[in-house]
């Protein structure tokens, strides 16, 4: 017996019911009439959107959800759809999968496995099911799961045990650094375990700090991957199941690491304009690795008409700064403007003369000049309704080495979870598609260019021992003692740890940005403000 | 038989988990020595401080917050201690109570209804523990419970079966407007169906968002209040049990609704200057209503001395407003500098002039006047280690109606919970005690001043209607269609509602801020900021 069984991978957006609905049925027909599948799969949530978060402690927002399931029961013949809804039972809410078919819901499934860890929150909005769901179709016994479901032991074999012979799991897996192989490993060795072929359909797409990745792939039941779908893109691709066994397909190739990174980051720019309706994106270009970085991102995400970057020199940017700024505007064929920050610091060194009088100057008369470049990057996205990406990495957002409302200014921030080696990883791997990034960018000591001949160095341990000790403290939870034990200075680790417990102010102000590594600051890290806890 | 026990209503830091043991101690001393106790009861997690939030992730802290409980029972004798903490076991973690008594650990319960709605992220954290727990103490047997424990129907019942004569809870339940009357509502009638008398320990004091209210309490088995701690306060108070019935004692008066917000909010202030280190705090004073209450309620939390003003008149800036704000600087006796911003403003739009030649001006010119603002007040807040406190209330913050990194930036914001119409009655209120805002701040219509003749009702409903549709649409969760069918009319509930809905990326990036409310922006209402939902 055959069976052909699409898979939707599909970018979403949260929130919007009808427009997602529009998708699904848009997906179904293609799937329908040019692939010939008899069913299409669709990701976690379809209906919402994942995360929908606290939308979906709104009434309005579960009614109009389980309505919509309603609907497209009767908006569609001739194949069955399997999709995901928040179900609404009496005062609970389950994390659901659906499949319809002809007018009838065949099976209606509730996850038993609900994240509430890392970036999940699961147990906030959702009751978990408590039992398997398998459903015949077309001669064939299919069982159902949803994403957490089949990284625990037990739920697999559960479902097989209630007579699948076919798994489907619906996900919304989202992106790390090595998370491919990890989801792909952990997963076929429990395919291969209960012995059982399995079809994983992940969604794609930016969710303000998430990247889902797709990926999608089946695989038999010897836990060999016989189909992979692409990254970070849409894709609708179909299965053929020959009495349960699928039929080995196109495997799209796994990028290596640093090209997954550099994906995820465009794909993370382009989905934050496009699905908040932004006309493009500014920022302010130094000369330096990190908004080099970024306006490489940036163009390769929008294209160089919606890009415009924003020289801002002092009289501490070297002149290499500003050559180096403009040769990659014009090497990327972006529009730059160049507004010199001295009148407004004049401004404001004039105006608060008299109260500071007598003091000595110190980090203050840095962060003005910061913010006075703050302030015109926001005039310029107010007035033309850009985003303003800041250009902050996550080595700088770990020490607070960033100026709140100066550099930190902006709506979104690409590269927040990018350590700096790995900015100068990226900023290397993009120069190898083509030449985007001037070569003395890279290779220069990186500044702040804040006071005279000022280099990162001065304040901070060099970025090759901060970034592990980083890592270490804030990814992995090592203890300062750990880290030493490890190999890093007392010295180096006390200072790096210090200026982390110190800054969790500055990082709550932040904009958000893409998580590209296991643990990003944001919703993955939830550290108070006020705390005596004191890592060294 | 005659039983003491002493009720510990503290207030701990987050985090120092040191300091918290040193306060135990010198708690259960004084409670030993003065008030002649023979058993003294802490609030939920003493050790850690609530929430301790992803430190409880971190293996170091939880090792230390388990060590220093097995040290705890060696440092005291003649008096037992139930003291809260993150009890490790195996690969688990349990919001657990343990009871020390002469070296001995007599008893520990693991908290068996854990709290992940709204403020609350337990199950992040924690494992449930399944069963009562009862323990003999001087012939009586006391039940241990945990917060949301006694909040739940069954908890109290199945510890009364387990034996239990007496019931102690550890908590660390937060303030809201009305918590105090509902908290006690609702657990004196669970202690009057299960007739036990019950002792409830609350935490007291400010840590980032959240204020604990203390309040702690008494009630006999028929759920009478015999007792209660002061709200807002710490307090190391003593019952007497005769014969398990608790001897009726002080009964510190509830205070009125008004009178409890604007105490919360002094606390809240304190505590967040107090416990992060800083020499003070600063704010814009603008003449108008809302920094004048910061203004009264920074100098009712941390005296005069502590708190400076400025004024940074504009061009759109009326004398009335300098006035009022020099008047209640001085009626308050504070430090004020007065800076006008216009050369910053001035400035910048000279800077600006070529990139905007042939725009038109729209809110751009209004932003950049507010940022020189934040500029300004950032620069005193730096150079003097004085917490910024920024002034905007919760309709501001609902709608977006401040600007980002202008009135928005500064450190921390004590009004952020308080809606428009409330920030009238606080400061009638703080007027009522002795007069310190000059009446014509609370009588004349609210204007941002960043425009000729400009009054917020030129852009936004007036608050009498703003603020009873956001009150239903943020912390309700009601749909337009109920608003309006409550009889607000279409276009305001649909001015407000869009407005909710488009600034999202602005609250993300708005400082923490005081809840009172039953739903405070930040960890309390998590919405995504990319998102296809419109509420209309």
């Amino acid at each position: 017996m055959s069976l052909k069984i699409a898979l939707a991978q599909i970018n979403f957006l949260v929130g919007n019911i009808a427009a997602n609905v529009d998708h699904i049925i848009e997906a179904a027909v293609y799937a329908r009439d040019h692939l010939h599948a008899d069913m299409i799969v669709f990701p976690e949530l379809t209906i919402t959107g994942y995360p929908a978060e606290d939308l979906l402690l709104r009434a309005d927002f579960i009614t109009a959800a389980n309505n919509a399931i309603y609907q497209l029961a009767d908006r569609i013949a001739d194949i069955a759809l399997v999709v995901g809804f928040p179900e609404h039972d009496g005062d609970k809410l389950y994390n659901s999968a659906v499949v319809l078919h002809q007018g009838v819901m065949l099976a209606c499934y509730r996850k038993q496995a609900l994240p509430n860890y890392g970036v999940f929150d699961e147990q906030r909005y959702f009751t978990a099911g408590n039992k398997p769901c398998v459903f015949e179709f077309n001669g064939t016994f299919i069982g159902l799961t949803i994403c957490e479901d089949v990284w625990k032991s037990g739920i697999i074999d559960a479902t097989k045990q209630a007579g699948a012979e076919l798994l489907l799991t619906l996900n919304a897996s989202p992106f790390n650094s090595g998370k491919i192989h990890q989801r792909e490993a952990i997963i076929c060795q429990q395919v291969k375990a209960a012995q059982i072929p399995l079809i994983y359909v992940n969604q794609v797409g930016g969710q303000d700090e998430l990247i889902f990745d797709g990926a999608s792939f089946v695989t038999d039941s010897q836990g060999n991957i016989v189909f992979r779908a692409e990254e970070f893109k849409e894709q609708i691709s179909v299965i053929d199941f020959d009495d349960n066994h699928p039929v080995t397909s196109t495997c799209a190739p796994l990028y290596n690491e640093i090209s997954s990174e550099y994906q995820a980051l465009v794909l993370g720019i382009k989905d934050y304009v496009r699905k908040n309706g932004f006309q493009g994106a500014i920022l302010g270009l130094s000369g330096g690795i990190d908004s080099a970085l970024v306006l490489a991102l940036a163009v390769d995400a929008l294209g160089p008409d919606k890009v415009e970057a924003v020289l801002m020199p002092s009289r501490y940017t070297q002149d290499m700064s500003n050559e180096d700024a403009v040769l990659q505007a014009e090497i990327l064929g972006v529009k730059y403007h160049t507004i010199p920050i001295e009148p407004a610091v004049n401004a404001f060194t004039g105006m608060l003369a008299e109260v500071f009088q007598g003091t000595t100057k110190d980090t203050t008369e840095e962060n003005i000049q910061a913010r006075c470049r703050g302030v015109i990057l926001m005039a310029l996205s107010n007035k033309q309704g850009k985003l303003l990406l800041t250009t902050g990495n996550k080595s700088e957002m770990s020490v607070g080495y960033a100026t709140l409302y100066g550099d930190m200014a902006g709506g979104f921030a690409p590269i927040k979870d990018v350590p700096k080696l790995l900015v100068y990883q990226l900023a290397r791997y993009r120069n190898t598609l083509s030449e985007v990034i001037p070569e003395r960018v890279i290779i220069r000591p990186p500044s702040a260019e804040l006071a005279p001949d000022q280099i990162d160095s001065d304040s901070l341990p060099p970025y090759e021992v901060l970034d592990p000790i980083l890592e270490r403290y804030v990814e992995l939870d090592q203890s300062a003692e750990e880290i030493i034990a490890a190999g890093f200075s007392r010295e180096h680790v006390t200072r790096a740890i210090n200026l982390v417990d110190r800054n969790e102010y500055k990082r709550r102000q932040s904009p958000p940005g893409i998580r590209i590594t296991s643990r990003a600051f944001g919703r993955d890290r939830r550290y108070p403000i006020t705390s005596g806890y004191r890592g060294i």
